[in-house]
């Protein structure tokens, strides 16, 4: 039976897929907020689903068979979501919003393309991960003054992005709107090829081969490689669902390396100085 | 006249060259421990000299024309260490230890090799940045557990390497003793190439001409680009009296890009997936 897409969180029953550092932070920030009519959740580890529900974080797990949710949220690895995109027509029923939390936009909103009409779907991904991962290290402060990005399809019903600001207005987050594509290029820039700097960056210095290396590793070190650190798997979905992005990206990074190190060759102080104090003032500008 | 090199720093008049975040936090340090018989200095800014005598930090400032000092710690950029090192013979008499914390090692060793038998020099280089620098942020715990690279050459006097090693045990620090070009091509590999990058990194963003970037920064770039904000001009110097190291360091960055782009472009997850967890792994154990 249509009831029609609901348009006041309050009056919605939540469901998070994926009850890791994303989910679980967003379910407890709705949680302490009582924001919504209910919470249930789902994860692929048993372990994580039970902590969630012994910790209060859901109300009730989401039952797979046919349960009654209005908003649903995709909190889980892109391939992850993926895969849910495609179960999700045979799984719930009922006006469904569905919100992804996914680090790529491009693919996910593609598959989105593909769901019946009685799923509203809408891209999100929120700027706010850490290096570490898992329900243990989830706080409801995790949004707290983070960028949420939105990608809306062509096809997401308004009152999707009223329950979206909603919830965003809840976790104290800010709202940007992009397209899919260039939220891809941008998150390449600013996120994907950094990890991949910081990779290259302890793969050159164990091929320096030179075990001191390590001992001489102080804070810059520390600071620029703890991208490093971040989930391989999840990376890797990340990397491979953005190969345009992330190429294009890597590519404007190379060559800058490659202008510095002829600068540095040719010993041309002026010039890298220039580059220098320009990276200087929009890093100092950014983050004051 | 000769009264041989002394041997123990609760004996000595130091002299601390540069007052900035090193010099300063050294002074400091030497100070809260009463570890020295006096504590001069000297700064290129009249204002920073004021205010460090003003703060009691020294004792007072160094006589450029014959004071007495019996250990000389020079606190400055690696070009300003060079310039001392020509004029220190005509500026101090009798016995001195002189010991430097520049960045690079190989160019201010080798002068070093010019100075007087009278002088006994020693290189070092604590690896203790931060991005921030001059009197106002120092402070006497700055070198607390760092590491303190020690290169001395055939020349130094056995008794300089005891004063050093008092004087790293004052502060707290650790020793790890290097020959100097080894020193400077670690310190391109651990230090002046994530520099370097981080640079890049910034500069790759403003090359994508899109100011939604600047937006979508988070707490990833932060840590990444850290170092950008470092002061240029020493920067500089320790580029330009490492080119042989940083180039090096350099292409085994791009080499490690270079692998990274071809992965990408093919989609080869397993080999991705191992460098990711060789890094992670490697990064991890770093710091834990």
């Amino acid at each position: 039976m249509e009831v029609g897409f609901k348009s006041a969180l309050k009056d919605c029953h939540v469901g998070v897929i994926g009850l890791g550092l994303m989910g679980g932070s967003l379910a407890m920030a709705l949680r302490d907020a009582q924001a919504c009519e209910s919470i249930s959740g789902y994860d692929a580890d048993p372990n994580t689903l039970d902590q969630a529900l012994q910790r209060g974080i859901i109300d009730h797990p989401i039952d797979l068979r046919g349960d009654r949710v209005d908003v649903l949220i995709l909190a889980a690895p892109v391939n992850a979501i993926l895969d849910w995109l495609i179960k999700i027509p045979a799984v719930f029923s009922g006006n469904l919003h569905v919100i992804d939390l996914g680090s790529t936009k491009g693919q996910i909103t593609m598959a989105m393309q593909a769901l019946p009409d009685w799923i509203s779907p809408l891209g999100g991904h929120p700027m706010c991960g850490k290096e570490t991962s898992g329900l243990g290290v989830a706080t409801p402060d995790l949004y707290r003054k983070c960028l949420f990005v939105l990608a809306p399809l062509d096809r997401t019903h308004a009152t999707t992005l009223t329950i979206a600001q909603q919830l965003i207005d809840v976790i104290s987050a800010r709202v940007l709107i992009l397209e899919p594509d260039r939220h891809d290029q941008l998150a390449a820039t600013i996120s994907h090829v950094p990890y991949l700097a910081s990779v290259a960056l302890v793969e050159a210095a164990l091929q320096a081969h030179d075990d001191a290396v390590w001992e001489m590793a102080s804070s810059g070190f520390r600071d620029s490689t703890r991208l490093a650190a971040s989930n391989p798997t999840m990376m890797l979905d990340i990397l491979m669902s953005n190969q345009t992005g992330v190429l294009a990206a890597l590519a404007r990074l190379q060559t800058s390396l490659d202008t510095l190190t002829q600068l540095v060759q040719q010993g041309d102080r002026a010039a890298l100085q220039g580059i220098m104090d320009a990276a200087r003032s929009r890093r100092t500008t950014l983050f004051t």
